[in-house]
């Protein structure tokens, strides 16, 4: 029996290609003593997957000719740890293959939800960093304006959804004309200003109107440094991603910081979702509660098979997700 | 009886010059119903000045032909309103004038404290905004490292003697070997490095050993971005200033924001010394304690003649001051 797996093979300059990437047949790992071995099922493609290739950011950097990393929803298929026993439902930091071998004790066992993908999207990174991100570090309240970039990516969308179920008015930023339409009529934002478009600024003034109190920023670049022209004072900037600045070796810098920070008296602090573990019931419950009453809406988009892997990563760069993005590598299995 | 005003006769587009000014003989100002006749004693420079002709900032913008403001302490000269007395000293909202008239309810009675300088530096805006900015914003505590730039200026000074009476390890940035020297031998700073010479980022790593946790911007600009290079994880940027940003019509933005906010989970967060106004008897407080305990030393750059006040702004841009710069338009009036 053999195994497959994506390697990096050597790290982009610019733009990440295809051709950074090498897929390899390898033997079947074996698990050693406190290990089980995993069968993967659901890989998470995010912008940071892109962030972790510039240099060691909150892990390690990603080397030339290491398997690629992911976060990745797995079932164990044999252990040799008391831990964990076959047909449990996992989370692992794993690589882009068919089968990895973790620690059991660096596992984190699921619940059996049907179906695996939404561990991914609204009760996983993706809702849990909205939640955490707009409510523990943006502090946002009913009748505030929020504004969020990347609003039709997987964490734009839940964010603008709880911003809505928390009574705020919220505004996206997308880019073209058909995701901006998407985010106002499928996840019920109250305005979506497209950032390929001219005059991004004008376009956020009219669409808030009374300024803007928290921004969510998942883009960094131009975009952050028009969106902080529209802060109201003492305005909150949750710092989620930078995703315009990852698949490049050039990044820009927000010209009008740290000017408008002082006189507007912004604050500015970044998060990374495992930060708010201690608060993950918490928001679990709340997700939960605002799907059965329909004011968050699910929205996954899944790319069929490991060898997929790189072009749903470089799509993803490009923007040409609406949803979750994620890899399925194997079925969920089945239930009694 | 005849009054002196400096008025900005054109707003620099580049940087500020002599030329933009001018000294105009204009007749005694005189109080009506609810005011009071000023006498400038002493006018507070500040970089903040300099950003006042940019825009709108926590003030309005200034226009060509204003007389150029500034807080300044004053005495009471005669006043038609039961809330001051002639001999009254005040803080006030001023321009550069030798005389002003104010409304009563819109100044701030001072202690007759001597010399009355002491308002303006150590218990006055430069010795709060330290106060304030470093506790009440950057929650510096013993064991940690802070770093502060425009460490001779006026706030940089006291940011550091303050962190050191709290405990900490404190390293100041500053332009020249001169004044880096004077920061470490007369401030007691723990190292001081110029930002003038090569390799600030080598610098500050040889400096501060175990990383930053504390970094005081008052500079903005190229010296910020190569600080939050050298920020601990959940490290604090209090952003008190960018005087590197005033005097351009060309400002530049850290490059690495927000890509390291995110990664190091890192705060920024702006401030006006006026925000914490409810806290200002405390840091009055603290401040005199540490003076008297001699862990705080006053330096003061005390500029004479009304005339002088435009050089002495255009100087404060360019880094020759020590310690808090002010001019003196009149004598502290004598007390028996």
């Amino acid at each position: 029996m053999t195994n497959r797996q994506i390697v990096i093979t050597s790290l982009p300059e610019g733009a990440l290609t295809p051709d950074h990437y090498e897929l390899r047949e390898t033997e079947m790992p074996v698990p050693a003593d406190g290990e089980a071995l995993l069968r993967v099922i659901l890989m998470s493609i995010d912008a940071a997957n892109r962030a972790w290739l510039q240099g060691a950011t909150y892990r390690a950097a990603v080397k030339a000719g290491d398997a690629m990393p992911t976060y990745a929803i797995c079932e164990v298929v044999s252990s040799n740890s008391p831990r964990l026993a076959p047909g449990d439902i996992v989370a692992a930091e794993a690589t882009w293959s068919d089968y990895i071998t973790a620690a059991a004790h660096k596992v984190q066992k699921l619940p059996h939800v049907s179906p695996l993908s939404n561990l991914l999207s609204v009760y996983g990174i993706a809702g849990k960093t909205a939640f955490h991100g707009l409510i523990g570090v943006g502090n946002a309240m009913a009748g505030e304006t929020v504004l969020v970039s990347a609003a039709a990516g997987s964490v734009g969308g839940y964010v603008g959804q709880i911003a809505k179920a928390l009574g705020c008015r919220v505004v996206g930023i997308a880019g073209g004309p058909e995701k901006c339409k998407w985010v106002v009529d499928e996840l019920g934002f109250d305005a979506c200003v497209d950032y390929r478009a001219p005059s991004l600024f004008k376009q956020l003034r009219a669409a808030c109107p009374d300024g803007v109190d928290v921004y969510f920023d998942n883009v960094g670049g131009t975009v952050l440094e028009t969106a902080l022209a529209t802060m109201n004072e003492r305005g909150r900037i949750v710092c989620c991603g930078a995703i315009s600045q990852y698949d490049t070796s050039a990044p820009t810098g927000p010209r009008n910081l740290p000017g408008l920070v002082v006189t507007k008296r912004l604050r500015m602090e970044g998060f990374i979702v495992m930060d708010f573990a201690h608060n993950d019931a918490k928001a679990t419950r709340a997700l939960q509660q605002w799907v059965a009453s329909g004011q968050i809406k699910v929205f996954e988009d899944v790319v069929d098979g490991l060898e997929n892997a790189p072009a749903a990563l470089i799509g993803l760069l490009a923007g040409d997700n609406k949803g979750k993005r994620m890899v399925r590598v194997s079925p969920d299995p089945v239930r009694n």
